[in-house]
């Protein structure tokens, strides 16, 4: 039998209605020959409360433990999808992550998928069985400890699973219809693509897009599984959603395709640094150490042998990353005279596979900040990708001027 | 290291600060040399909610699903109980029953512990951990798939930690500071017991007494491990609580030591079933298959062929009781005109080791009803408890005047 993947996120199994709503979508493809493999967040805001119990019981918390707590709202899910079907008659079982079991690297609360085996699952679908349910977000490390993968992990686990069982497809089923030129609460003239290429979701979603995690896009693009984003709340159509194809099979050409934006990101500043070779190993070596996912970086011109050296990095961390520099600072790795943490700021980018061709994108995007008064703190750039960091007062300003410069309401 | 065992219920962490006081209580006896294993339950509310979840979904659910959803209560609160002792620096670590391994039988959502390997706990001990926390309630049967208890598995699971541990002691820390001799909230005259046989508290578990978990009070008593329960809401001291231990410990010498109720009794009775050898096998049998706990039997006097069988069952079991029997009937394995449940009756007993060298009991208990106008629809007697079904409207009143009757408010 063909395996197609779906996956349902936090909404949409928000309630016990929401799950037996989601259970008839699965129905309907069951009922097309599939067996199916559906992955399941947890109900919505079950995931916040645990994080919010361990934030408020440990601020720098064992993330070993931290993955045993966060991990237990997937597998509620699980279990209540899995007799939501048994009630339509369709076999079906949940499995939690380690029941797979699903092999993760050890790095706790960003672990990584190492192999799904699928003998496991295999067997039940040659027994009868019609869908195995799976709690999403989680896995199992070498040492036999439960593993979570990252927020919006569900969707890796979705893609892995794919990749895995080489399915037809991978649904992943959500609160909004498919991938929008940005996001429509900020802009209402934000339009809904099609399609849009491997490369640019990838940005789109390592940049605050929220409609899938950067990992899931990448091994979707490294595997070649055919992604679909897709609402759980329409009518099922053949149309529905949003593709996620090889760069080819995307039509459009332009310049840009979405503007992203993200809130959760901080500048933080070390002041007067020492300016020397390997300043930059015994700053960010820390910081990864400690598990600090540092974004941007820029140095200032060296006076006197002393310089500026500005990083971004997720709010969540700014502690983490504190203690980590502070620390480097007492055992004399580094020195430096302030660390100045600003969360009052926000961060906005422009992509599209277009700017490899096409010129002038960076300059169009700083002239048009700048008629709005605008002032940029910090600019990153890639291949597909302008992104600047500006004072979050702006960021609604500035999503929508951009979306108007570059016309993206337009076909 | 002396090993004590300390498990707290529901009200005992049911908030962040809840489970924060309780740390502080495996604190003062880490500092006493001991190490701990603290077994927690789900925070209050939890658990029910979940059930909720699963009965709403499939009110004849697949038990498997069930332990799946219902059991992840627990490992929220085994996370952050870890994390809580870790932030006063005493070294501990979380355990989900499936990574002890808690080993149990495969009869889902009541299976029985059959084994708790030691070696993984105790490498982590001698390592230097002071205290391993472990999700009560749980385990993993022989076909890899989660298992639960039973409802206060917990009480269960705490003391087969202590049995496989060799503890020195089972502290069970509840939201009451003892065990007393009928229910305080029903009758105002009720007295906590400094002592109890495992025999009396035996019965006053499985006849609703909430304090304890039956299958707990059986393990310790084949074990004889030191059950102590006790409230964490009250001041640390050596005196707290009630001691459960063996009968030649307990001094006070009274036919009966309390009174216990429960209103989760149903009762079912067979209508005209055909008297003859091997009737009550082909009732019973079913019953037992389907996972119906049955308490009490009655058959009538047999006319022209014919009688009357009555049973009570948990409340909770009445749907499945009508389907087991209800397709006995269809297959022919039995007869029977019609089945009546009366899910609006109460069970009410008195208990006491003394009773085995006292006569009278039963005629007092008897008579005390009859002077009350309560009519006594079913008996149910064992050496040392005496039980019946009332109506539930006379529950409070039957109470206060048997513990009245047998004056146990008097030391």
């Amino acid at each position: 039998m063909p395996v197609l993947v779906m996956k349902f996120g936090g909404t949409s199994v928000a309630t016990l209605d929401r799950i037996k709503r989601a259970a008839k979508r699965v129905g309907l493809e069951v009922a097309k020959g599939y067996d199916v493999i559906v992955i399941v967040s947890a109900m919505s805001g079950e995931t916040n409360k645990l994080v919010g119990f361990v934030n408020e019981t440990s601020p720098l918390y064992d993330a070993r433990e931290y993955d045993a707590v966060v991990s237990s709202g997937e597998n509620v899910t699980a279990g209540l999808m899995a007799l939501t079907l048994q009630e339509m008659d369709i076999p079906a079982r949940s499995w939690q992550g380690w029941q797979v079991p699903v092999q993760t690297t050890s790095a706790h609360s960003s672990a990584r998928i190492e192999a799904i085996p699928t003998d496991n699952i295999s067997a039940k679908f040659n027994e009868g069985m019609k869908v195995a349910v799976v709690a999403g977000f989680q896995g199992i490390s070498p040492e036999g400890r439960i593993t979570t993968l990252g927020r919006g992990g569900s969707d890796t686990t979705a893609v892995a699973f794919a990749a895995a069982f080489e399915a037809e497809r991978c649904d992943i089923y959500t609160d909004v219809d498919g991938v929008y030129t940005t996001d429509p609460r900020i802009s209402s003239k934000a339009r809904k693509l099609e399609k849009i290429s491997f490369e640019e979701m990838l940005e789109l979603a390592s940049l605050g897009a929220k409609v899938l995690q950067t990992r899931s896009v990448e091994l979707a693009m490294r595997y070649k599984v055919k992604l679909r984003v897709l609402s759980s709340f329409e009518e099922p159509s053949e149309e529905a959603g949003t593709l996620v194809c090889a760069e080819e099979e995307v039509m459009e050409n332009r310049p840009v395709s979405g503007i992203a934006y993200s809130r959760d990101e901080a500048k933080m500043t070390l002041v007067d640094v020492a300016d020397k070779p390997g300043i930059a190993a015994a700053i960010f070596g820390p910081l990864s150490e400690a598990g600090v996912n540092v974004d941007m970086i820029i140095q200032n011109v060296a006076e006197q042998g002393l310089t500026d050296m500005t990083f971004s990095c997720p709010t969540d961390q700014v502690l983490r990353a504190q203690k980590a520099l502070n620390d480097a600072k007492g055992r004399g790795d580094i020195n430096f005279q302030e660390l100045i943490a600003d969360t009052d700021v926000c961060k906005i980018s422009a992509v599209g596979i277009g700017m490899r061709s096409q010129s002038g994108v960076a300059a169009k995007m700083f002239k048009t900040l700048s008629e709005e008064g605008i002032n940029i703190k910090v600019i990153a750039t890639s291949e597909i990708k302008i992104s600047v960091l500006i004072d979050r007062k702006y960021m609604e300003l500035a999503v929508q001027a951009l979306h108007d410069a570059f016309e993206l309401e337009k076909l």
